[in-house]
């Protein structure tokens, strides 16, 4: 079965995105070693541009394309991050960048595509229509879509957090990513894989949107239907290039509620003084339940944290007046 | 003029904490570098050991006792950062700690000294209430005193910070700290400008907690007294043995007021991800402030940003709800 990326493909996104996105840091903590019983390793993508890995695969897919494509732009449709992304990577080439947003978007996201000089395109808040207006788009521009996941240059993007990762510390047993439409999940399965064959690879998800657990249970691709989740960074399905990897090379789904996720964000910013969104807290939570193998089976995890684009007028405990 | 410390004390200090210390990350932000139309290099001592720079100082004094003064323990008075700092010190080391906390401390600080394991000895919120119970559990164990910032050990400590980014980025024109009681800001004058000479050196302090700006007006110390900021680590008066390096290796304090100091340190959370407490955002809030040099003058500038122990349920903002 041949696959849409291969290690070679995140490599040369490596090479490609060089010196435009940032070789973010790894943390460590040792209150939550303690908590998790093992060593931790963070990889902290919300320090990456734009908060978030997503930065990555844009990057990489707009450095992918030809002077005629580029030239007519990139259009996409996103709840955030990839659109933050795209806007960003678009501008730093100097091209026109289309960005079909929900109008659900929260305000942190949709200021910041604005502010990285995106065109917005407001849509209701369905794949349906998000595609829709999308398509429509691209035949007013002749741009190319840029998908936010089932892209063969996304995948391989986002896959180089995990290569970084696994040069910091090679002797890992296990990586953790959150998975949502599966381009981060994919890319961190090839290239962690690729530079450590017998590596263990886990995904985090969101009880409430749990398509991938439920794929790898049926042994096939069921789409995410009313999903329902704190992470809002992961509501979408896998996409036809992101299963197959999931299916052939990840370990297993582990599922955990919104509870779990809050609990684990708070850590986070608590003791780890790591500000993610919770989508980035699906992966500790998932290290933290009790499905995950224990402590002797995998005393050292590193754990891919996605991103910090958090609402913070909105955070997901009860605050006391302040000021 | 003798100062409590030099530039060898801050080097000794790194070599003796070095693997027991974090050595941070340094980070930078684009949209912060635009907003600030200079390029800016924070140190993220929030991501030291206890969230905060104290750590620095504190490993440093407890790893200066001798084994006899170690056997005895420790004891400090703090409203927060420091204790924790002591007590994680004194527990790498094996020796007991005791801690006077003033009984207003927030819960988020008093949780993680417990955590450390050292003892917490509750007091009246002034500082005459902290010193005299300090003095009694001296009588009480014969343990040494470790002042939060007035004690040569814990300014060279806490000047490691500056140097390890001078160290990083040795081409800075100038760095900012914030002042409190003076420990960390000593330690990055001694420290930045013992590496490179020609450093401008400057410091950040609110408005309502202002001794360090009407000393160094007056050329005389002048003690705080009714300190009001959102800045809770910046409360305290000099010391002895910071003030005259304060007052001659210091070009300049600016003030901020509390507005400035939540925009600051929202910014930071926003857009760096960083999750820094209020007193650290005074460093940015000095930088951005009209009264400091503008970029033609000073455009490299390195911010120590000095420890993210902020209380999340109690945020200097207004919230929505959110579950």
């Amino acid at each position: 079965m041949t696959f849409a990326i291969g290690i070679e493909d995140v490599r040369e996104a490596a090479a490609r995105i060089a010196g435009r996105a940032h070789r973010t840091p790894l943390m460590t903590c040792g209150t939550l070693d303690r908590v998790a019983r093992r060593r931790l390793f963070f990889k902290c993508e919300q320090l990456q541009k734009v908060g978030a890995f997503k930065f990555r695969g844009a990057c990489n897919a707009v450095l992918s394309l030809s002077e005629a494509e580029a030239g007519r732009g990139v259009v996409t449709h996103s709840s955030g991050n990839h659109a933050q992304a795209l806007a960003l990577a678009a501008s730093m080439r100097g091209i026109a960048a289309h960005v079909v947003m929900p109008s659900t978007s929260i305000a942190v996201k949709r200021r910041a595509v604005e502010g990285y000089g995106a065109r917005i395109i407001e849509c209701e808040p369905t794949l349906e229509a998000r595609e829709a207006t999308a398509a429509a788009v691209v035949e007013e521009t002749g741009g190319t879509f840029i998908h936010p996941y089932d892209r063969a240059e996304i995948m391989a993007g986002q896959g180089t957090a995990a290569l970084e990762l696994m040069e910091a510390v090679p002797d890992l047993d296990a990586v953790v990513a959150p998975v949502g439409g599966g381009g981060l999940l994919s890319g961190t399965a090839v290239a962690s894989r690729g530079m450590r064959p017998g590596i263990r690879v886990f995904a985090g998800e969101p009880e409430g949107a749990d398509d991938a657990f439920r794929s790898k249970e049926a042994g096939e691709f069921i789409p995410q239907t009313a999903p329902r989740t704190i992470a809002d960074g992961l509501l979408t399905s896998m996409g036809e290039l992101t299963w197959p990897i999931i299916r052939d090379r990840v370990e297993a789904v582990v599922t955990v509620d919104d509870e779990a996720v809050v609990a684990a964000m708070r850590l986070l910013w608590e003791r780890a003084k790591c500000l993610v969104e919770p989508s980035s807290a699906v992966a500790l939570a998932a290290v933290l339940d009790d499905a995950f193998p224990g402590p002797d089976e995998l005393p050292a995890v590193g754990i891919i944290l996605s991103g910090g684009n958090v609402d913070l007028d909105r955070l997901p405990w009860r605050m006391n007046a302040s000021m």
